[in-house]
């Protein structure tokens, strides 16, 4: 009898209450002469997530695939070629998605555990002469291996060769909890989910374009409907959709970009920092290692974390559920079996973590771990001790 | 100041308490080991409601526009010809999907007051010997009208000349409140939302699709991937989704079902047709007229009105809503600023509709129509008073 | 299938959504260093709410009743004469308190249908040359009858002896509904409960006391613990509790305070003046008569109406609610049967209660009642078309 | 910003999902027909959960306090002598109530950490030959001190002398969560709150009284009106009440029983003694001191734990709430300062205080503790490894 199950998955996260009480709502009227009230402080604001000026944001009644197949679909042509690494399921999923859209699809496949290879990007662009390459696609933080990628460094490609090419990225697990700079870095199309960072259930996809990509968008053919930019342009710009949005959703995304704002971003990005250091450093005195391999990967949203030798994973993720009705993420496609990952990301805190920490040791432990109980929770406890100041004013 | 606004709208609409609750949860992992015993359920119990055996459900973070888009871009091939009639606002917007996806797209327009014209069908259905024509696309309820199709029509005039299209419905504004036969009127492919007879918020695409579409969707080359059936089948048939789920609507679609099935779905049929004709009663009193122009086609979801001459439509919803607090349907497109629209689809009862009624009548005469107040009250409540055996047994 | 059941009984009345969400929250620390800062802002909130400088409200988990209790155990002694007219039910219950509580209680019975007699009032305070009265016990509202007293001539007939008794009031159905001036009427405890013109579940008895009843409280031998002024005064003054607070209702209160200021008091007292005209208008219009004999005391809170001769009140209302969910309250003791009491207090407005009127046409009709459908509805439409200018601007 | 503080306090305890969204409704009329459906079966199951055949269970909207009081003022007459132990802050407080409501109050004192001194006890009814002693109160679980008594014990004391006087128990924190045998023991009054193991908000006080003292009863002229028997049981018996239910909290109360039946009472009692064990584990890892004495005292819902010399209770309580988002128990009268309490009562679980018990220990240090971080959690951590089979049975 689990009366408070513990979810530490990388999305969905756990919604704060005050947004779900923002979300248990009689419905309305999605033309009321009062919606736009509603909707178009929610476009500016999220210009401010992603920071950005000139972005244009989007919010779809979907999920992150379909805001990848938005920006795609949306700016490319039939045909069009596109440079994209792979170093996780989801980056691979990106590819996958790009190749069954039917574009020419150029991967460069980097290791599980390492971020965008941004030298071999470099060099695919600076031989690509003709500029057949039309879009690169970049995943800023790879749910599946817990890397965090170095966005800046790809625009630091396309610049050193001067490539026009539109940068796209996926930042599902990443916006509004680890720093994105959609201007500074020169991004054309960011695509996020509501039930990441934003706090919210699944349902939205939300994503940002650049001026230069809305330009691409003009010359686009490829066919599409339920995503077109220019129907979503055509009513968001009064504050209406083209079809019946998810206002309970959009209620609910008032309320999260409340509390994001309230908190301040820069100090949203420290406590995501903070709590993932706990993480790590449990996961350290355990003995384990982390998928990503250096420090500069490391993301602050979930961290993947190598069971012991001989200690299979899928039964540590079934002991955690079964035994101490705790959620965590399960290792993907090559990673199953050998691989859990803790998440935390959105609306967490260090003494959430530290349960669930308690609670990882226990399950590894159970399922034949040499881990001493204990150890990481202390390790955590140490690392949180730092007391940096801006969490304690963030507190 | 409105507590309690009225929504009388066809869509979204009034969502019962008891599925407010059930979609008042945590958040949840749509890995875990139970989340099927959640989502098997729901593709067998919507088969009931489709009113089919054999045909497999989809459901999407998306709206009916993502439904249609999803049925149309899994089953036909890039450049397909599809005949389609327009007679309302939504019917046009799925032919205009239709051909910005590529399809060849053969229209048959009829007045926007009138239903599928079954004749001009069956002599193009015949005409095309060489069976050019994919699929035949019909909406059961035309939202912006109030009119209801003739569905079983259109398969007899498919089967009159024994021709092989595939039959798609767009049942967005008349599944779980009007009656639909899947198999018996042999349709391969039907489009709903969360968001109206299954009395959700806004943000699921349910969509049924017969063995013939499967079949179909085998030999389709048109590009997608976020509405693809493989994708779907592939993770559904054990529970699962090929990416994130919207979890929360899922939890409130089992609430919305067992309402369904606990009223029964012919008392919920019934229950629709009665609360329908207390509005037609009214409006028949006021001396207005519906958008529908027979009898044959009155929708028990939605009834569109013409304002009398000289009223304009626009500034009675607008005073509705401004001095009485109760929201109708806009008329769509033509019918702007001529009809508005009465919904009562989903949680209805006699009730809220006469308060409705009286809202309607005091807005109208505000706005300067000649009504007598409470005359088109009295007529509802004496249409009411038949209190038909079905209905006593559903209360 | 009745999905939304409609409540006109005059409490507990229907809660806005806005306090409803407020009240969806985890429990709290009711000794938290934060918690005066929700507490300390009410208690000088509803000092606005009674309309008083000087008075000191209290907030019990508890209700009406024990507020009445509150009231007299703490101000008098065992064996203290009072003075209390009953003229319904509750001012009946009342008095029947002050006997069960010991004390030497004096009635004045008027007719049900009449307010207080402030004649006989003023006379027999006359006469009490020896001060032995040390309270006089008013109903401003009498919810069984909907008749509303002169709390002023009260004060008057007090003044008019220059007797010093206390003046103890029951506002349970007419605070924050019906205009009550405490300061200036010089009342000495005022007993409302939380269900009521507060728009919150059942919970909360809040009474408020002036300073010459709380220099009573000091003299006061009665025995009491739950109920003790002392207590609550010491914990009270730094925003704490003697023991465990409703904090859900109290967070409730906060926003059901919040939604009253924003509408404004007079606002609000015009409000519910506006649609109890309209309910009268209709009662009028069937033929029917008010329990309340003359102009002067109707209630804006609740209506209780007569059915005709030979039709049964506990059939009329078993007949709306099995038939049509409609919930009206009934007849109490002597006027069961007689009787039935649409309740508009709180947060009602004019559609909600046309609904209502329909719903009771309809009873009535099915009852036997030679009613005209419709009749009423359309004369509570008439009445609310005055529009006056307050209305408007409360919309 | 701590979206998910945690509450560790011995009450309002953690009301789990079920529960707020059972309570998150419409208002109803407790005077329809269908209410009895709710309430009948409510009374009867609050037998099961005293364990009593014969036991009459009443339902107030009020707390614990006014629990207490309904038992005294509706059993005893005035100036009745009553035999009471005091050994921390509540059963001081309600040995207080029986001072100020005029009984004749012989206070055994033992100290705190102690249990009710049963040989003193049983010396006092053997030597009141008169039987003078008409009631005789006990604690069971000491909510201050995390002391539970030996309530069978203080049965057996009566017997021995044949004392005919009323055995009755404040079991506010000790039901539903730590067995109770109303039959078995002999107790002929329990008081409970709905805010500890009933898991709901506080509101109501839940009593229970055996026919002996419902005889008693029959002759008490204690002046009471708000808590009468009388009225309640005539009421009562038809399922509604003498004035306004809280009806929210009887349908949060409805689902907790569910809860608590679905679980197994004798499963909720294990659940509560091994999550104690955990924390009582880490206290003895951190060298640390209970209030409570011996073993035999120790409470499964509370407990109550000395700061080490030189660190200031508060200091540590203020550092949990302000920095770690958490919210223990404090130190209450001559506990002050040097004692903080660990509620895990209600809906809890191992992780969750896993949490705790880490959040408490960085407290502690923070405060200048010699604690080992980690050192308690491990402690927990390894208490928890038992498993015992009943446990895996109810997760």
């Amino acid at each position: 009898m689990h009366h408070h199950p513990g979810l530490f998955i990388p999305g969905p996260t756990n919604v704060p209450d005050a947004v779900r009480r923002a979300m248990n709502i009689p419905q309305e009227d999605m033309r009321s002469p009062d919606f736009p009230k509603l909707t178009l402080p929610l476009f500016s604001d999220l210009k401010k997530v992603f920071k950005t000026q000139t972005g244009q944001p989007f919010i779809y009644p979907s999920s992150g695939t379909g805001g990848w197949e938005a920006v795609l679909t949306n700016t490319l042509n039939p045909g069009d070629k596109v440079l994209v690494s792979t170093f996780g399921q989801f980056s691979t999923l990106w590819a996958d998605m790009c190749r069954r859209l039917g574009f020419e699809t150029e991967i460069v496949e980097a290791e599980w555990g390492e971020g965008v290879p941004l030298e071999i990007f470099a060099d695919r662009l600076a031989k690509d002469k003709e500029h057949r390459i039309k879009a690169v696609l970049g995943t800023h933080n790879e749910t599946a291996t817990g890397v965090t990628s170095d966005v800046a460094g790809m625009r630091r490609a396309l610049d050193a060769s001067n490539h026009p090419a539109l940068l796209y990225i996926d930042g599902v697990s990443s916006i509004a909890s680890i720093d994105f700079r959609m201007d500074e870095w020169g991004v054309d199309g960011i695509v996020s989910g509501s039930q990441k960072g934003f706090m919210l259930p699944t349902g939205l996809a939300i994503i940002c374009m650049s001026e230069k990509a809305l330009e691409a968008h003009k010359s686009s053919t490829f066919p599409r409907c339920f995503f077109s930019f220019e129907d979503m342009m055509r009513a968001n710009k009064d504050g209406y959709f083209p079809y019946t949005p998810a206002t309970v959703l959009l209620r609910g995304l008032r309320a999260s970009l409340d509390l994001l704002f309230e908190e301040g971003l820069e100090n949203v990005f420290a406590r995501h920092r903070h709590v993932a250091s706990g993480v790590r450093a449990a996961v350290s005195a355990w003995g384990l290692h982390l998928v990503a391999k250096e420090a500069k990967w490391h993301s602050d949203t979930v961290s993947a974390v190598y069971t012991p030798p001989g200690v299979d994973a899928v039964a540590v993720l079934r002991r955690a559920f079964d035994r101490y009705g705790v959620s965590f993420g399960s290792g993907l496609a090559r990673l199953n079996g050998k691989v859990f990952r803790i998440g935390h990301i959105g609306a967490t805190n260090e003494v959430m973590l530290l349960g669930a920490l308690a609670a990882a040791e226990m399950a590894l432990v159970d399922c034949g771990a040499r881990i001493e109980l204990g150890s990481g929770v202390a390790a955590a406890q140490s690392s949180y001790g730092a007391r940096p100041a801006v969490l304690a004013k963030a507190a």
